[in-house]
């Protein structure tokens, strides 16, 4: 049993949009990921997306308003409400969502779930 | 929506060992905690334990051995292992936890939830 060093997790690769379970809790995979740009319009039906930022700036984009968080920052994504993350600038994140949940909403186009 | 800023969440109190939650996730309370001394041994049975440090250093003392934490650092205590957060100075804590859950494993001597 040891702590989770989540900048150390994050030195050990580069891809955007590709998440890293780094460890689990009650059902959900506790992912880093480092994002740019702008990923897909999605929804998750079944679950609530939490997002904290580490390092950087992000927009979630939200038909209802969009949300900006800096470092130290959290945003729920209600479940099923359609969302876009976009960053202007390289941003690196917690993530927490169940076990298995694709990243895009669509198992068909989600990245792969990688343990590291 | 908006943003949650932990730090300024964490600026509007300074009780030590006293949760406040300060968002929802899949039935799980998001809170913030200011730490300093020895808290209690307790254990959850029903759920695993999320701890990210976002100021300070503490350790989760357990009969498997200790794991201390500094910032940007987790460690989820699996549910029913008995532990014993300690901070020797202040700490501050993210939180997660099935919403209702006694901080002290038992709602007898739990701090109560308070919503900021």
């Amino acid at each position: 049993m040891a702590a989770i060093n989540l900048a150390q997790k994050l030195a050990t690769f580069s891809a955007h949009w590709q998440p890293r379970v780094v460890g689990q809790f009650n059902g959900h995979d506790l992912m880093v990921v480092k994002v740019k740009g702008e990923f897909v319009w999605h929804q998750h039906d079944d679950t609530d997306d939490f997002f904290l930022v580490l390092s950087g700036r992000m927009t979630i984009r939200m038909h209802e308003g969009d949300v900006t968080l800096g470092p130290g920052e959290v945003f729920v994504v209600p479940k099923g409400v359609p969302h876009c993350p976009v960053a202007e600038e390289e941003a690196h994140l917690l993530l927490i969502e169940p076990t298995g949940t694709p990243n895009t909403g669509d198992a068909s186009t989600a990245a792969p779930r990688r343990v590291i």
